[in-house]
């Protein structure tokens, strides 16, 4: 297998000859066949549609071509093989075997990785109905009603993505309440402290290494408030760490479940990470659906026909708007509340992934990697930021997400259409205003204003209902089009470098007690009343 | 008064030759002296630093010259005054005048405004002090303690923003709960009503022109569930809306607020659109000194000398990044939880406001306007998308801002220092490791993985709590910037026209039933079963 940087293929040379010379879209194409035709199936019951996307036959052959030549679907294989792809930090990259194995059997270090993740699945289970069904009671013996997630980062944007995607279509029946302290901002914790029964609230700590320093200081407020309460913090915490953090085997948790260096925190929603939380919240089960789902959307992601493989095509049209149309950022909206933070998951797993500069080797690379990403749920944008989208100077290209049912089925009728009607019907006509736009006859209004440029290039991912299995496949489809963009742009998308110098100078700064012996670091601290 | 287009400028010439030629920041220039002395009052005792923005002597000069020669506080005296400034409505632009008045009085239609708008205050109050001491009851003659807001785009984004920024700080003296519904999602309202007590609950209608699709939606949703609860909607709804909507003086509110045309929805939080829900929330003095705190920085934004008025020079180095450094987007980065959803409604405030591609005479304009923005409070975002900043192959400009002090004082000391202190020293932190970065000796380690570029510029607003004296101070920052910003492009920054395409071609869907006689039209409709 060869790992080559884009601008040393030849498929990307001529990508980049056919934009500059060739390339022209007329969205008059843009009709019913045409929508019939650019679909997908991405796993979960969903679909991926490209019809609005402004690429045809000799653009998606150039793609096929690229991605043939940088061996995506073999790279894609040697990553579930278990070979070493997160190459700084010379680790394997196996989130998708959280979800079942899809190659070889991954044996590390003596141990057979794939029962490991089974195994803590199982677990998790188990730990899950001891406390569901009220076998394991708090330290004042009641019953736990609600967990508490405390963690950043990975270990906080996808399971609040995901625990929010599923309350309503577990209204009635959700098991546990769940909440999340993040931020290393007092306010965070002390608020949602102040809001729980804390003798009926399970926490979960969540740390990989078992050293991130906002989760160590809200575990103190946590145990702090506990102990002051006349509760026993042992008998209220349980750990999600890896077996050689200090955080493991550790008397002062309840229990502890693991997952190691192979699951990165962004890719973590599968592994314990998201599992605790979410089968305490909602049974196991519907966790184990979760990963069915995700499984199912990585195994449509070995499909080498670009054309029947959604995440891969996504990928490979996400890079040519990036590199040979130049547009700088794409927005994520989602036409369903229950997805009001999958957006902020997304721009964490795309822009931690592949906001890079530098190739999977450490070499300086000379083209634009991932795009800057965005979004709030629909229809609620189409009141804030789609003015810009749609009359703005810049192009940003559109990732959709509709469903056809709502989860609650509780609905209303208003002038002949319900609420759920509603929000789809903007969807659909949001992906036709924005290709086609409109334009208005300059020579007998010379007003512009209500001219709309359109060539706005979206595509739409859709499903029956936002669900366990759908959700899973939603979460897979985005972390392999990331995958696979890694791959194109010949980078690691698995280390996150770039968040260290922050992490080393606050130290500093919090170490130097305001004389740092850098007179601007001095500075700052002391308008900010640091020390 | 002139309006002439960026480019038809002499001093944007300038601006655009001496970046092309003479540009350079060396930020060994970031030290002390530096940081002392770019610093401006930004209003409710909040302070603007621009130490770390990339501009110095060279570039202040030219960027002051724009400023005089697009007349730029000629121009918001324009406004302060009444003129129509929003011209293709050809509305006046009066968001300032429901802080106090700095212009001449304005007379509209024999009507005085700042008393039209004053006197609504004082109805807002009274109608508080009513509700909060128990005088005025729900239907089954209980008293309120819950207020819910229907309403989207600015009757949603700003209120729910500020309501969230002040809940922590009204901590154990909060008076009544507030929830929010926007989203047309039926599963948005279904979840918020089923968390309620209806019979305690005030529902709070808010649309302008009383037409919005999905705000009338869910006013019938919650019409059905309250009934269904055998309570009179009469007695559990008011309105804020305009005096010539359908929705004032009607019979089916408990009350009405008004405000005119001459406030625009993302612009709103200062009128009775903020001003119902957070007075119930904090009571009416808390409201009272937010829109001091923001009458405060409306004055300082009159000051004409571009170093001491820190909105225009926020607007000024924002129009140096957007059109001379190229860079496409901002990010608002928030070191206060209280202010997770500050970036949400400065994104609407900001993209609805100048995302436009004609000037205020609806010609078309050949330069970029405003920027992409999104943000995330820090330290989460440091765990998310800040390694894209910190070393993705696009600069993106920086606002940060901080607080001294957290808002409920809880806090607990970790390795010798508090949360807020951890929280503090990660913005400094980050300030200097955007600028500087990291460089690497290349001969001695071929790796660049752990280099960091540098050379991103950043603002810091900070202050020493969050409450609703700086709050109204920061928020009106960032209007006056972006009516400054307005002024500099030449554009209408009080219209949204790019929204009306979707809403016709969603109402053509919702009325055709699959048959609009577009063939894609009706394509998308299928998929998602629409009809």
């Amino acid at each position: 297998m060869e790992f080559i940087d884009l601008d040393k293929t030849a498929s990307y040379a001529k990508l980049v000859s056919h934009a500059l010379k060739a390339y022209s879209f007329d969205y008059a194409k843009l009709d019913a066949g045409r929508v019939a035709r650019c679909l997908i199936p991405a796993g979960g019951g969903l679909m991926y549609s490209w019809a609005a996307k402004a690429v045809d036959e000799p653009e998606i052959k150039l793609l096929a071509a690229l991605a043939n030549e940088q061996e995506l679907i073999g790279k894609y294989h040697m990553l579930l093989d278990g070979e070493y792809m997160n190459t700084g930090e010379k680790r394997r990259v196996l989130h998708h075997l959280l979800r079942g194995r899809l190659g070889k059997p991954v044996i590390h270090e003596g141990k057979n990785l794939e029962e490991f993740y089974a195994g803590e699945l199982e677990r998790i289970a188990a730990f899950a109905e001891k406390v569901l069904g009220g076998e394991l009671k708090g330290g004042s013996g009641k019953t736990f009603t609600t967990v508490v997630q405390i963690g950043i980062g990975g270990s906080d944007l996808g399971p609040r993505a995901l625990y929010l995607a599923l309350e309503n279509w577990a209204a009635g029946r959700k098991k546990m309440d769940a909440k999340f302290i993040s931020n290393v901002d007092p306010d965070d914790a002390a608020q949602i402290l102040s809001s729980l029964e804390l003798d009926r609230t399970l926490f979960i700590l969540v740390s990989k290494s078992g050293t991130t320093q906002e989760t160590l200081a809200n575990e103190l407020f946590v145990k702090g408030k506990l102990k002051k309460a006349g509760l026993d913090p042992a008998k209220h915490l349980v750990a999600v760490t890896s077996e050689t953090s200090p955080l493991a085997r550790n008397p002062a948790y309840l229990d502890s479940f693991y997952m190691d260096d192979f699951i990165g925190g962004r890719y973590s929603s599968s592994s314990p990470v998201g599992g605790v939380v979410l089968s305490l919240a909602f049974g196991p089960q519907s966790f184990k659906e979760l990963l069915e789902g995700a499984h199912e959307a990585d195994r449509l992601a070995l499909e080498s026909d670009i054309t029947k493989n959604a995440s891969l095509l996504d990928a490979l049209i996400g890079l040519w708007e990036r590199n040979c149309m130049g547009y700088p950022a794409t927005a994520v909206l989602p036409y369903s509340q229950a997805l009001s933070r999958f957006p902020a998951h997304l721009q964490q797993l795309d822009m931690e992934s592949n906001g890079k500069r530098v190739n999977r080797n450490g070499a300086p690379i000379a083209y634009a990697t991932g795009p800057l990403v965005f979004g709030e749920p629909g229809t609620n944008g189409q009141h804030s930021f789609y003015q810009f989208l749609h009359q703005g100077t810049d192009i940003v290209p559109l990732e959709f997400i509709g469903f056809l049912e709502s989860q609650r089925g509780e609905d209303v009728e208003v002038e002949g259409s319900t609420s759920q009607t509603k929000l789809k019907a903007n969807l659909a006509a949001q992906i036709l205003a924005f290709a086609r736009g409109q334009s208005v006859d300059r020579t007998k209004d010379a007003n512009c204003n209500k001219e709309f440029p359109g060539g706005r290039p979206s595509s739409l991912i859709y499903g029956k209902k936002v669900e366990p299995r759908s959700l899973g496949a939603l979460l897979a489809h985005f972390e392999n089009k990331v995958m696979f963009q890694g791959f194109l742009w010949n980078i690691n998308s698995f280390d996150q470098e770039g968040v260290q110098l922050g992490k080393a100078l606050a130290k500093k700064i919090l170490a130097s007690k305001g004389s740092s012996g850098d007179s601007a670091l001095d500075a700052y601290a002391k308008l900010l009343s640091i020390c």
